[in-house]
């Protein structure tokens, strides 16, 4: 009878972007970086992952079901957050359903875990970052582990270096750390969510028809072969963090937006002197750093900020809701929708924004006037068709706890997914 | 009767591509680089600047026309060019004309210049480097300046800085001197262009919507702005010239390939970690790359070195002439010129390469089979129109002058533009 119970959590856990960028690894098994990194957590309301993990006597392996397909979990990156994970565990009692799981049982006993994406898989959105931070955080409340978030911020960095970044809310620092074992190289909170509200972020999906390079090897190559690589992780990177972190305490936008930017290209420049080189951004993505610095020149102060992952994808990062106007606005001028398109699918998350700039249908984005820095007489040029989509967000709180069971992706009775 | 007559000479100079690439001066104005560099020299045949130069008594004032047509002299390169020469000039006796300058007559004497293109100034194929090489040589030649090369190169330098390395065939190092007066930035020849005469060189002159940076802003925005071009030039550099000319000494293609490689990637590097970021390259740039790098790993060593200047098109440099067929092969595979265009207008120079590659006609381009390394069972994709046309060509001899008087741009009576 004993054997029939299933004790579910169900938690939340966000994306995020990094405004000085992780490139390069120390440490390939603990994933142990060579230089600090700064990153903006994105409100999960937009994107997010969303993991319920289970654990019941009758369950006779760990298993895992992502966005509904079963993966394997025998990965070092899984073996290694599962293994540090119950070695934390504690004892753990359900009075209500009669369970009472010992601190050594945890050894024995085998988990399921489902996890979702509320954004698409492929879009490039760091969604391993998110997987991680959600599968350890959910598994660490299942298992009652009692270390405090850095400390699960260490055990997710080992799924993913940039998953430990995810375990909080607002600006995030993960800390290199001096120690061989990797115990020391753990994220902190730098400000919450509210410190600086008035940021509004849209991601430019870049369609592409390249095969991206994975970071994990990228970022290996880099190390093995740049010859620039090193210099940035040691001279250039420690000084942008101090100002980084200033410039966030501070509401600086136009050091906070120069930074991001330069770190950005930055980040690229390595890739590219990495041999073979590895290109990331593509010609869409330069047309989005030339609209946005022309525009920032313009107007003599940086209205938004730039970013760029392991892909083409732009994350825009606007001085305030009036910027982010003024920023779709030009978007949607110079990459309007294909034109069988739908509108309320080409620009998602915060519909606010679109609001805002006025533009309720595929008239008005064909009625968008050219924006004033434009001054050439020739006609802007327009890339119909060359985003995907855009989606409309800000920064965003942590991990949290959902206790709503129609949010479980388990079943209660099974533990099978839903 | 004296004031008659008109005193010519013709020569005609090189273009050359870096290999160890120049982007950076310390001496705007005596244009003073922050490394050296090294090039190699194009066969004038397919590319040249041909100039004509002309004193007469009956000029009134410096003139220069350039593919016929006039442009000003007024600018700083060109002020500084002329003035070099004028002070380094001789005595000239045509006994045949009954021509007698004195040296001292040189500062009052004005000159026409006549300077033609053998290939389109547009397709950012450093015009300006044979351009002003050309001018010095020929100039020097009319004013009986008896400086070496390496002086004349100096002079040349001062006019565009890449220009120095024009005045020799082969392989050319720049030495980026010491000297605040910029006496010793010279360049100096490695070894002719017999040395190394397998070398088969193509170049994609790729289709750009995008307006160029030019190298001039953009070398100084880089020193201005990027972290990383200190290291490149004081670290980087000097290690891959005395490593460069190594290989080019010991014709060592796979050290020759992979420096040539890295340069170039590191050199578009600092240019995309400089604030804002400069792109020279775009997606056919990255395509051809990616085509290269995959084929040269299958091959196990290096079949073909790439390198690009302030610009997208590409410079590939083959191993031998049977590199060089496959090459054109794999080119004219993924890249095939649209329905509209002559083959012969598409692949130009040396066109004893097509024969190699066995193409003769369009449905030869289109027969083209899949090269080996292309694995995945997907088609390959191909890119049309995205090359607007291919030059084949070599390694090539420095200045001549031109003794055949159908070659003189200026008129023999006039002195003006034929």
């Amino acid at each position: 009878m004993a054997e029939k119970w299933v004790l579910m959590v169900t938690a939340q856990t966000p994306t995020n972007i990094a405004v000085i960028k992780y490139w390069g690894k120390r440490d390939e098994n603990l994933i142990l970086p060579i230089n600090d990194s700064i990153s903006v957590t994105l409100d999960p309301q937009h994107l997010c992952t969303t993991t319920s993990v289970a654990v019941s006597p009758a369950f006779t392996h760990d298993r895992m079901w992502l966005n509904g397909k079963e993966i394997s979990l025998s990965g070092g990156r899984y073996q290694n957050c599962l293994r540090e994970l119950r070695a934390r565990a504690s004892d753990v009692e359900d009075e209500e359903k009669g369970i009472k799981i010992a601190k050594k049982d945890w050894e024995k006993l085998h988990v399921h875990i489902a996890s979702y994406n509320n954004f698409p898989t492929a879009a490039g959105l760091a969604s391993s970052a998110a997987g991680f931070a959600c599968l350890v955080f959910s598994l660490a409340k299942l298992m009652n582990v009692k270390e405090d978030h850095s400390k699960l911020s260490a055990i997710a960095r080992q799924g993913s270096g940039s998953a430990c970044r995810s375990l909080y809310g607002g600006f995030v620092k993960w800390i290199m750390g001096k120690e061989e074992n990797g115990s020391d190289s753990i994220a902190v909170q730098l400000a919450d969510e509210k410190h600086w509200g008035d940021l509004v972020i849209i991601i430019a999906v870049v369609s592409s028809r390249q095969k991206e390079t994975s970071s994990t090897s990228g970022m290996r190559e880099t190390v093995e072969t740049s010859m620039l690589i090193e210099h940035r992780a040691k001279e250039v990177v420690p000084r942008r963090i101090i100002q980084m972190e200033e410039a966030i305490k501070d509401h600086d936008f136009p050091s906070f937006s120069r930074l991001a930017c330069s770190d950005s290209n930055q980040f690229h420049a390595v890739c590219l002197d990495t041999s073979p080189p590895i290109f990331y951004m593509n010609d869409t993505s330069h047309r989005i750093i030339s609209c946005i610095e022309k525009w920032n020149r313009f107007e003599g102060t940086p209205q938004v900020a730039y970013t760029f992952d392991a892909g083409p994808n732009a994350v825009l990062i606007a001085h305030n809701r009036n910027a982010a106007k003024l920023l779709l606005q030009r978007l949607l001028f110079y990459f309007p929708p294909q034109s069988d398109t739908d509108l309320s699918s080409y620009v998602i998350g915060d519909k606010s924004i679109l609001e805002d700039a006025g533009v309720h249908n595929m008239k008005d984005i064909e009625a968008l006037a050219a924006p004033p820095e434009v001054k050439d007489n020739t006609p802007a040029q327009k890339y119909k068709g060359d985003v995907s989509y855009f989606i409309c967000t800000r920064p965003g709180k942590g991990p949290v706890l959902l206790n709503d069971e129609t949010k479980e992706l388990l079943n209660a009775e099974t533990g099978l997914p839903n």
